[in-house]
């Protein structure tokens, strides 16, 4: 597959986009974060686009714009500048924030999530704007430095200023390709319900030979209800959770079926022993159309090394519940909670804190500008035909956001690659990909325009 | 009751002895644990006895013994000098290394457990020696500084010095009394054996929207095992298991029914909210006489604020199981291996490690010189009727020690209070048990000189 590579000016932009250590969620790098907005600010008022830095309680939010032509189509291009904290620092072969390029590939922390990707839409309208003038649309970047801690401020912000937000279709580039050079079209995301609970028995933490045996022991208890939410078998256990799920239709299975996605590459990028999950589904179906109920982290009692014969107090754990079209995360919520009062022994109480949450979304590939977004892949990629997928990660700005509050559907034309270690050591973006980004950009605005 | 205070001087002794922060765990007090065994021993020296303090890999073992007669009963009183960690020291009213006397109580770390009541032992000797200038029997003190850290070197001392430690009789003033002014001979402990488990699925922390549901959680595999371990009435559902419990004697169900230790009390010492254990036994004889299985400790994945929707790659669990007379420790550990191996699902690995046991003890209270150490309880407190109880906890010693390398068995003549917060903060000793301490050891002797 004949990708190009990237000039050499829009490497050295995306290595100093790299540069900065963008992690929202650390204080320690708010300024670093700001300089990083400021970077992304300058560079779009350069290309000539009416640009805004709008502070935020948190981090700044950069809009920016090309003058509007009645007439036109309005696009939207969500991305962020903010990243992924970098530890554990000693799994990288070179300094997260020092970008290093090796075989065609740039590792460092955010070259795939999302400066890569993001910064290929930027330098795709500077060439068109540099080479003919204007775009065939009206363009809107909407660029956040929030979205790795939950873009707290996000929906706020749409609401506020959504007449100036008006478009006709939102495009991110911020989720994956199935495999190398395969041009990939995400047309749904789950959604997300997370839930804490606390399981208390004795108000402190007891001598477990002098008490053992005579109180119920909280580990134990917690221990019994995470039983309870599965049968053996791999389905959800709790009542009514598959209800409003809506099934997959047939063509989703017959082309997914054919995608280079099998079990056993699960098994290779995963490094587990067997798959596992709800029982009459390929692997991808369970995660790209199939909800769950994960537990994200367990906690009591004693931890150190060697033993501690301690009765504890209390554990605690952390779930999420990945959620698919047709279910709703305030219900779901519900029929958890229901369901972990009723399994709760009367030995021990029980503290629900419900986290946050976002709704599932899909769209149908084949309606709205699904087809633009088709054309654009394969004119990209060589006239590769291309993957039509779901996903089974989250952004819920997506529906609670740009469907919710601007009415609009959103593309998902992903460039991150399987082996790209999103979140990870060692995050990597091969620049084949970077250069794809770009012509991509302007493919789809093209079609976008045509449709 | 008209318990006795001690004399001042013995008070000021007292003092002195839990000035000395012995912490046998920490390295940083290694210092002061020398400093406390030397004390030890110069204080038995100043009394006469022949006194030698044993280097071992940890901490010192101080023996002090009185010179042979024959004709004589020989008798060992073993304890310890050194104390549990004092954290967390914001707990304390007072700092746990400067004993504070209020309300006839003093409150510092060791208080109780041991060097109130093996400093009543060695003050109750030096009294009869500076009044009567011999002993009825020969005594050996056997003082280590390693019981807090389960006796890593006690053992193979015994082992080595058992012909100099031949004895007819070991005394230990380390357990409990069942309430104020209720003097207690305990002559059952339960044994222990640990285990910690690793659930491993994935080879690292996968994102959970991208592979939550397509293969298994370790945290849910992990929960599940662990509710495999009880039936939901409380039994214990591992093959086998209670195989070799011997049952509780009718006169022990009758004793125990009429001591003032009801659920209720249990309820309010611990501060669940309901007991919980195997049906058809009571608090105490569930505490006292049946085995367990606890879970000490828990870990996996994510346990910082807020979510991280992570799938990790493992989680662990601690346990250990209380055992009683006719159970095997070796044994136990085998049949909790092959459950959670005939338990464990292919799609995880898991990994057993298994910890220190020790065997339970029992003996009959009514034979050898159980009676002698009845009447001498009787004398010390007033005519007062002792109960005959067993508990919970484990001093491994008295069996793989005492009985299998000396081959005697051991009077457990305690004079901790229920609420004496023995490896807790604000740990405490009444003044009036520290004087019937010395009064004790004087009876003792005769009792056991006659017997």
């Amino acid at each position: 597959m004949p990708l190009s590579h990237p000039d050499p000016a829009s490497i050295e932009t995306l290595l100093a986009f790299l540069r900065f250590p963008s992690i929202s969620t650390d204080p320690a790098h708010k300024a670093d974060t700001a300089a990083c907005a400021d970077w992304v600010a300058a560079r779009l008022r350069g290309m000539g686009l009416v640009t805004t830095i709008h502070p935020t309680p948190g981090h700044p939010i950069v809009t920016a714009r090309t003058l509007y032509h009645p007439g036109r189509r309005t696009v939207l291009i969500y991305g962020h500048y903010d990243v992924q904290p970098a530890d554990p620092l000693e799994l990288w072969h070179h300094a997260p924030f020092e970008p290093h390029i090796e075989n065609g590939i740039v590792t460092a922390r955010g070259a795939t999530d999302n400066k890569g990707q993001i910064l290929a839409h930027i330098l795709g309208v500077e060439k068109t704007l540099r080479e003919k003038g204007n775009l065939p649309v009206n363009l809107i970047f909407l660029i956040e430095g929030e979205e790795e801690i939950g873009s707290p401020n996000l929906p706020a912000f749409l609401r506020e200023h959504h007449e100036s937000l008006v478009c006709d279709v939102v495009a991110i580039s911020d989720t994956g390709m199935i495999g190398r050079g395969i041009p990939t079209l995400t047309y749904g995301l789950r959604g997300i319900s997370c839930i804490e609970i606390t399981v208390t028995g004795p108000d402190k933490d007891l001598h477990s030979g002098i008490y053992g045996g005579a109180v119920a022991n909280p580990i134990t208890e917690l221990s019994r209800l995470i039983a309870t939410l599965h049968h053996p078998d791999g389905r959800i256990a709790i009542d009514g959770f598959y209800d409003d799920v809506k099934p997959l239709e047939d063509w989703e299975r017959g082309a997914w079926s054919r995608l280079p996605m099998k079990d056993d590459l699960l098994l290779e990028l995963t490094g587990s022993p067997r798959t596992f999950g709800e029982p009459g589904y390929s692997g991808i179906e369970r995660t790209w159309a199939r909800p769950t109920a994960e537990l994200n982290g367990i906690t009591g009692g004693y931890q150190g090394d060697g033993s501690k014969t301690v009765l504890p107090s209390r554990a605690s754990a952390k779930f999420s519940f990945r959620l698919v079209p047709g279910q709703n995360p305030e219900k779901i919520h519900r029929l958890v909670e229901d369901h972990l009062r009723k399994h709760c022994p009367p030995t021990v109480t029980l503290k629900i804190d419900i986290g946050h949450s976002g709704a599932p979304y899909a769209v149908d590939p084949h309606a709205g500008f699904g087809k633009a977004a088709q054309e654009a892949l394969r004119k990209t990629f060589d006239g590769a035909e291309p993957a039509l997928i779901r996903e089974g990660g989250s952004i819920p700005i997506v529906t609670d956001g740009f469907r919710e509050i601007l009415g609009v559907d959103t593309l998902l034309l992903g460039l991150a690659l399987p082996d790209s270690r999103c979140h990870s050591p060692n995050e990597n973006f091969p620049l084949e990909n970077f250069a794809a980004g770009m012509a991509l950009n302007r493919h789809l605005l093209e079609e976008i325009a045509a449709a």
